[in-house]
């Protein structure tokens, strides 16, 4: 089986963006560049929420896929699907999807963005780790990382490594 | 002036109780001790707000003040206020009131709890620093350590410990 993990940055109050969806407050630099490279090269398919996929889209400079040479897997409740070598867009049941894709051959696989999506695959348990790169700001508010679950959900703690811009980039296995 | 810090432990997903106040998934041994120990001696005021303060007394086994030793003020909107040696109920605008602690000499003060306390602190820009005992779980509902707030708070970190429990815990000067 595939290894799903789920992470992005966020804010110490667990926001992943603002209101607007800005995210002008994310840290980078030569330490955040090779962390973020180290955890992409683990990866071939991302899956995500149509609205980070819209987000995204927006800072792609006009690409479709904005990740490019991973196939993009786009979740909707309200588009049409739409099958495309980069980007395919799902409207049937994700969890019986990612259940399936996790059963195929391939490297591992990212879920992007937070909210509904990222709920729907934990409630299903069907992600294996999960890993954030905490940024030393309260927003205040904005889109949220993690929305209300019917059930706690165990972690372990894989790594935990302070950023020298003083981000604490985390990862734990789902029990 | 007498720094104010404001700490708990908290879930993952930002919880410090479960939604009845439980608090049993708090995990503790011999390395959380020593790290409460050395945090809880640079105190001898502890701020609350009164949900704070009940949980508390709840667990006190009959004591008024259930940190011995240490003076107690609870920030109430619907109690009378009362003056006492140990526990004092504050019914008058608890920034005005905080402002003035902050000035009087003594040690450091601490803020208990999180939610509605915290954040008119938070906001009022009276609380110098923060700090989290981040457990490996997310509880999926609970008491929110933090609610929203108007402005954007900066951070800087201070030091992030990884404990052998797979807490985390945290410490940030807020700027």
């Amino acid at each position: 089986m595939r290894k799903v993990t789920f992470g992005c940055a966020n804010s110490l109050d667990n926001f992943i963006a603002r209101k607007d969806g800005s995210f002008d407050w994310i840290m980078w630099g030569d330490e955040v560049t090779e962390t973020i490279n180290e955890y992409w090269a683990k990866f071939d398919t991302i899956l995500m929420g149509r609205k980070t996929y819209e987000v995204a889209l927006a800072q792609s400079k006009g690409k479709k896929n904005p990740y490019p040479n991973i196939k993009s897997y786009v979740f909707s409740r309200t588009w049409e699907a739409k099958k495309d070598e980069e980007v395919e867009i799902v409207t049937s049941d994700a969890v019986e999807f990612v259940q399936n894709l996790k059963s195929q051959d391939g490297k591992e696989i990212c879920v992007m963005g937070g909210g509904d999506f990222a709920k729907t695959l934990l409630e299903a348990k069907l992600i294996d780790e999960i890993g954030f790169n905490i940024h030393p700001i309260l927003l205040g508010s904005g889109i949220p990382l993690f929305l209300e679950m019917k059930e706690q959900i165990n972690l372990q703690l894989i790594e935990s490594k302070t950023l020298k811009n003083g981000c604490i980039v985390v990862s734990y296995r789902v029990k």
